[in-house]
């Protein structure tokens, strides 16, 4: 399976680990996919694996040339979706950076493009890969807390010295989309509810010269089912803090409680056994398993092109909702 | 100093813990307040504690004879506004279960009642006076963690089998406004800011027979200088669990983080040490300082009357958004 990779401004080192994990699977080539991207770290890191890719300046050159079976979009975040289009027009499959796009207008023309092309598609949306959410998944699916009534995530970065891609809306979306993505699908992946509405807020003041970045945000949204969620999300996390994210969801059910945080993922089933550690599922590879099912259809993979966009448009609804300051119903 | 106690459906043992904590101070009197309240367990409570009050069938009557210096009010919460503006007109300076009031009418003419009487009032934001809280608090304060940009709160409660007066909104007021106002005042003790808007949700499904009872609710405040808090309410602690109440606050500021929770109170100020634990405060007593507060108004005490309105108005705003489904400005 050919691989290429169009940017290096997001996780693209997914692509090398899974290309790793798998042992199977070409890295052919690699280019930036934003003005003014630069690709070396992502070269770097493909020769310490390895790997020897052509370097391209242009992606779409590349992606005519090389005709990968799958086109990794890690690049600028405003061009996640413009990029992405371009890459299933030009006959790939897409394993894009969250969040998939960052207007509207966007989201809507990359939709359209995936449907014309018969092609898979998925976003990045990793944590449905980590051990202790998908522990804390497959209890839920398994009813060991009952029905969710109620989730509160939290998504706490260090914001560190960030680029200039970052402290433009334009380029980088906003921290709703970039940060905030994850946290929201949560909501969505555990509940299996829709949204109905989202209220939220967000704010760059303090933001230590970052242009535009929203330093802080937070989200209340409602779903089908009166089941509610909030996401808050800051990049205050002090410097010296010992895990460069802090990543918390606390899970409601008429039967129990399943939170994920710096004590592990920590359940209570209401059994009158109180709160016990879930065992930790075993690792799992996303973007291994991505190309597995792209081999082979039938195999499994936990983040569908649906669940994809819609996320992504859940976000842009949260950002809008906190850009004017109303409550945007979905 | 002479103390009555009107009503046994809310913390009226702050009262006799009190009295206890300064060893000084009467319990002249204990009289329901509220249609079919019965005070037995606080009749009971009075004598265990080496009180004797006389036990009167109308508040009204108590208050005219034994013209106590303190009134303190605890009935069904729907009746809090009316009998503590009674007790006000009446003479008394009043103690007062929060919420104050549970309409925005009853919260009117208690504030008119409280500003023509001359008297002290407080409402029972009772988390003032926990060690955690307050330790919490003082480092705010003295600026460890910079300028607060974000908060967030949870009250997390076991429902058990709940009486009558919990089950109506006319009697219980909300659960917003009855569980959230401690995490409601928590927003605004800490921050210091005023309340923008609300936005917020609530829902009585799976309440297990509890009538109108919102087993859930979450709230987003927008506060001035773009300080944002999340509120999340619950009544679906599993019965087994270790505590009967599980009360988080996560603090988030410029500088550092300070958060009350499972873990204790840690704070991580920074300054490049992580995350420790912060020594409690020494605790003091809320009734017994509010009756040193009557005797000398020079003497700290820790909840204005205007707190105490001003925390009952955010969690009636709260109250109508959740109720409405919009947005709510102040």
């Amino acid at each position: 399976m050919k691989v290429c990779i169009i940017g290096c401004t997001g996780h693209a080192y997914y692509t090398i680990n899974g290309l790793k994990t798998r042992g199977s699977g070409e890295l052919a080539g690699i280019a930036p996919g934003s003005p003014g991207e630069t690709i070396g770290p992502l070269a770097r890191l493909a020769a310490n694996s390895g790997h020897n890719p052509i370097e391209y300046g242009d992606y779409r050159e590349m992606l005519d040339r090389e005709k990968p079976d799958i086109a990794v979009v890690a690049c600028h975040f405003g061009d996640h979706a413009k990029v992405a289009a371009e890459a299933l027009h030009l006959g790939c499959h897409v394993f894009v950076e969250k969040p998939a796009a960052t207007t509207f207008a966007d989201l809507e023309r990359l939709k359209e493009a995936y449907a014309r092309s018969g092609k898979r598609l998925s976003a990045m949306l990793a944590y449905r890969y980590i051990p202790a959410f998908e522990a804390a998944k497959a209890a839920v699916d398994r009813g060991a807390i009952g029905r969710i009534r109620l989730l509160q995530a939290q998504k706490s970065y260090r914001l560190n010295e960030r680029g200039a891609p970052y402290r433009s809306r334009v380029t980088y979306g906003g921290t709703i989309p970039w940060v905030g993505s994850h946290a929201i699908d949560w909501l969505y992946w555990f509940s299996r509810e829709r949204f109905a509405s989202v209220y939220a807020a967000h704010s760059s003041e303090h933001n230590r010269g970052h242009g535009e970045l929203e330093l802080t945000a937070q989200c209340l949204f409602v779903m089908t089912g009166d089941v509610f969620g909030t996401v808050s999300i800051d990049y205050l996390r002090p410097d010296g803090a010992s895990a460069a994210s802090d990543d918390r969801l606390r899970i409601v059910g008429t039967k129990g409680t399943i939170e994920i945080g710096p004590r592990g993922v920590l359940a209570d089933f209401g059994d009158g056994e109180g709160e016990r550690p879930l065992p930790l599922a075993p690792r799992r590879d996303m973007f291994a398993e991505f190309m597995d099912h792209i081999a082979n259809p039938e195999a499994p993979y936990s983040i569908s092109a649906e669940d994809s966009f819609y996320v992504t448009e859940a976000c842009l609804r949260a950002r809008q909702a906190a850009d004017d300051r109303v409550l945007i119903p979905f």
